[in-house]
């Protein structure tokens, strides 16, 4: 029996993990730890306690290392002391591997702990590029690393030309497919989907037509408001019912919210609800449901791509991930979001793509560290 | 005028820029700041504060982040600490430009600081390539720099064949063979060359023949205290007096320690200097001197190509550096150490190589820091 | 000339101290320095970065250890991470004397760095009594502490009676009564009262008849949020002019929050402004022209017991200190604020009490602090 | 059940501890938790892992909290972060009770976690009186506390006097007299006595007489070598066996390392034994057959006054603790050291006192814990 620890900083990336959480607890030759730290574990960031408690995945340690995020120093002090108390807590625990996810700035604590603890340690989802800091923390993290499960050729084939041995590179595919996969299977359970949390405005009518916005800073670019005032023009001139994500902790987060509180304010009776966190699968049927999905989120690349749902991506944030036919892109220009909104409401669906995976990685990455474990 | 902070976290690192910092301390455009942290700090692993004064360098802020090294935990809580209070130092000294040097564990929290702070980042002496831990943090800094200013032709070629921009990576040789240059140069001043500090032992007539041992932990291996065991008993059979550094801090080095106490203990008469630090003018016509150098530093490969200085290399620390005709190298084995010193010390002096730089890289580096600071 | 570093942690601190930093600031043996910490910093939380420039008092120093409030572990690692970081500062900047404010959570961290550090200790404040965590802040500092500047001789009596030695407490007042002083001496300023920056809310009309209220949550007793709900239900029925102060950062400061926003939400039109800070001169010129003074801050017993304005006290945070004549005290019972304020709003004002200082204590504790440091 | 979380933060706790734990641990109301921290983890300083181990203790979690003991500002740091990473895991954890033990530096981390988290915390050995930091860190953590267990009478006595409520300070005498009591009644093992740990020197006979050297740093004094010293010239001109403990790790303790390495370097056959670390039991019986205790360690005052053992007190560390007639205190003197450890020498044993506890405090210090959980 071999030990595997699993470190989850954000709500994001539970969807990224919680497959292969699934397949490795199920296997009786691996003893599967979870550890939660910073955003991951605060509420006004999407805590995701609840969502592991409600899929019967224990939470070994919880490292509260999220610093107040107004001053620019705060992801740096964040990493600095979830690494310190991630550090002090492996020493005991003593994994055989150490699994660390995609990119968020928290997420190279866990790779700095583990390599110099000299632990095995995988990263999921190396070698894919977007217009952002998070490059830099996601091939630093590749560097640290000793096994990349990355989520699609063209990542497989980045990681190769940047002189990343071949042989311990695994493309399974993402296991976020997976929760598109189980939740476009599953019935739609009408009653959860209406017990969404709504922090203000006019409640949403999922019955009827709607598009969903997740719109979050870009933190190497600065002028986060100006940039949701755009799409905040877009959304009140097509005034449709919206559903609309806040964004997750960044620099640059305080510039959005305050944005979306003016507008808010201002709009009183505009058919929007605000949602700050969603259990994966009733995320995914939310979004799968809708008309488009509007913003710069991975969602609208990865997940979206096997939906074959309509997108409007926004600005630089996810300029090199490789798309499926389902994207608009644009600039952060009012005028541009609106017309390729429409233009995507014009369209039901598109066909399904699995340039990301085929849903059913979560399995096959577990079974890959079982072979790298010599179990 | 433009602020450049650079950050400097042990002794070694201190011979590889202080050339450039002569250098930025001349320009008048330069407002130049140096910030000491951990080991750079600490007398046990070598603290460079007296150096930096002898060469009237001033320094602006000190980070006390070392931990007590006894615990494997030691290098990612020192790195942790130290990036928090670095973040912190910065946030209030607003640099235009950081640089960090080279490889060791610290250098990555000054790498995190200013990435994540979108502060442009230099990094020196990337693209080298180590058997060790080492690796993996100088190849993860390269992914959180912006600039890249290598030592050699290979480095340079390591950092295309991964992806790095060619435009952003400049040649300029190692300030190091800076050093070495004026060392060679300048007279040999025998009082201070008797002024070292001799921790025990017999002292060593430097006006004899002698030899010169610095041998590091490895610290992705284990058994330091065996490996070293093997040095110390070549050099017990060569009988010639020996100078021997005190190995700088990392995970293993209280093996190291262990074992030179001893040997100390049980050969009280044995013609050995112990010496903690030396300044790098000192140090440099030191070895100058010697008849070989042994053991795992990078001066045996760098410094020493310049000075033709025969050495004999052990193990896997140095294994993928490019080398002069100088080098010999050989495994942990005492009676291949023994054999190569003795064909060392046969020959007198091998031929200057210029493969490291040709004594002006500090200058060159400041000139380069000023264009890209559009000075 | 003497070095003196005072290190402030929040708004309510640099009351405490203004007149003190000034009285320092002139003296010519003197060299000041200020260190900010923690939720001085944040705005959210009050920042006082722009005050102490309206002060021309120069900030040598900051420190940016707030951790996201949310976890009621964040006072703790607030404190942990606000002593690493101010010891590294003192270890640089070599005071001969620090000062520490009060009784805030994170005081002990500078109480710890200076007293481990060997460096003397001043604490304003000690020996008063509140009902609260912060009692046993303030005693640990008192002991952790060389020299006491009390407030009032109760406080100085507390001291005494807890064997401090007696020739090391001064009693010279708080001065916070100097800027009291200083505020009901000079003209207001209309204009400035209405540049007050407005949460939200109906705009209230300063040239009438206002109340204030200042409540914030009680960090050992839970339930701010029902504790809240009583004084807003108590405001709602009386239905006048009201000024309504932000709660300061503690834990339960959420539930607090979060109490305001659903009144503000559900009552648009009520005549009342939400404030987070004020400069200290307009913050007492604005309450000594309301008509009474509402909830838990020490501010409606010191400062207002020299102004003779009428309070109300609610529940258990002041509960031990002194008072003079014009504070009412009443329980967590919207019955019982409702006839308090009713009753206070019937009486003009009352006599000016000196129970708390005569208005010149900050020159005379300059003037104690140089016959410590033998000036 | 409840849940009882002890902190233990150096070899000397333990002692004063150990029959509280196993008493604790025999309880089926009590979930018992031990968490070490710093200097108790690291060998240099007197880890006491294999102690808990052979007394069947299970250790919780581990916090390697220790910084590097060179800089003056290592003790803030490791009291920082060690706050930090205890309240994280309290956190987790979520005792009804946590046990903070003594007065070292460290031990005011656990002080205030608790105390800021919340929860109830008791405090072992308050009210003592000793010429010190740790006054003020013992003071400090008194009224940070709940509930007072202290040893003796006049500790008992000093608390009044600091107006803590009479009820809840515990006269139950100091455990570290009930390991006394077992190791005076067991028979004495002469194999394991031989087996003690000798760092170097000329062994010595434990069938012998001999005297025992025990003698730590005091932080705020300074002069650490200048201190030992004087010891060590008294020790030598006495030229009996001699058992000389390691110091443990303060401010200081680099002094005193240093004066010992240089006299047992300039008298290798002098017959000296000099121990790390013993465990409680062998401890005891190593010092009850001594002939005279030297030094400056608490254990001279207290374990030695139940074991009537003639002690030679050296300086200011123990000056105001109460002691019975045991004890000759001299000043730091070489001549004064000699003469007294002459007297001592002159008489066999006093007769036992009973001033710091029967030997039974263990299990009434746990009883008294169920009463306070309400068990």
């Amino acid at each position: 029996m071999k030990k595997v620890t699993v470190v989850i900083t954000a709500r994001a990336s539970y969807s990224r993990i919680k497959s292969v959480l699934q397949a490795l607890k199920k296997n009786k030759l691996i003893n599967l730890e979870i550890v939660l730290k910073a955003s991951a574990l605060v509420d006004n960031y999407g805590s995701i306690l609840k969502y592991l408690e409600e899929d019967n995945l224990d939470v070994n340690y919880k490292i509260y290392s999220l610093f107040n995020t107004q001053d620019i120093s705060f992801q740096v002090k964040t990493t600095g002391i979830g690494m310190v108390e991630l550090s002090n807590y492996l020493r005991s625990s003593n994994p055989d591997l150490v699994i660390t996810i995609a990119d968020r700035f928290e997420t190279i604590a866990t790779a700095i702990a583990a390599s110099y603890m000299n632990i095995p340690l995988v990263h999921i989802q190396g070698g894919e590029d977007t217009g952002n800091i998070d490059n830099k923390v996601r091939n630093a993290i590749t560097f640290l690393s000793d096994y990349h499960f990355v989520s699609n050729k063209e990542a497989k084939a980045k990681l190769v030309s940047m002189q990343v041995e071949t042989d311990k590179i695994f493309n399974l595919g993402c296991p976020s497919i997976d929760l598109v996969n189980i939740a476009l299977q599953g019935k739609i359970d009408n009653d959860s989907l209406y017990n969404f949390y709504s922090w203000s405005g006019e409640k949403v009518d999922l019955e009827k037509e709607y598009i969903v916005v997740m719109q979050h800073s870009v933190t190497n670019e600065g002028g986060s408001k100006a940039q949701i005032e755009m799409t905040i023009k877009a959304i009140e001139r097509l005034k449709m019912p919206t559903i609309w994500f806040w964004p997750n902790v960044d620099s640059g987060t305080d510039g959005i919210s305050k944005g979306l509180r003016l507008f808010n304010k201002s709009n009183p009776d505009f058919p929007i609800t605000f949602l700050k966190s969603l259990g994966p699968q009733d995320f995914l049927k939310l979004i799968s449901k809708s008309r488009t999905l509007i913003g710069n989120s991975s969602v609208g690349i990865r997940e979206s791509s096997y939906i074959g749902l309509p997108v409007v991506n926004i600005g630089s944030r996810q300029e090199k991930r490789i798309r499926a036919r389902n994207v608009i892109d644009v600039d952060y220009d009012s005028e541009e979001i609106y017309s390729a909104i429409k233009k995507q409401l014009a369209i039901k669906n598109y066909k399904k793509s699995t340039i990301y995976g085929s849903g059913d990685s979560g399995e096959k990455i577990a079974n890959q560290i079982c072979r790298i474990l010599e179990l």
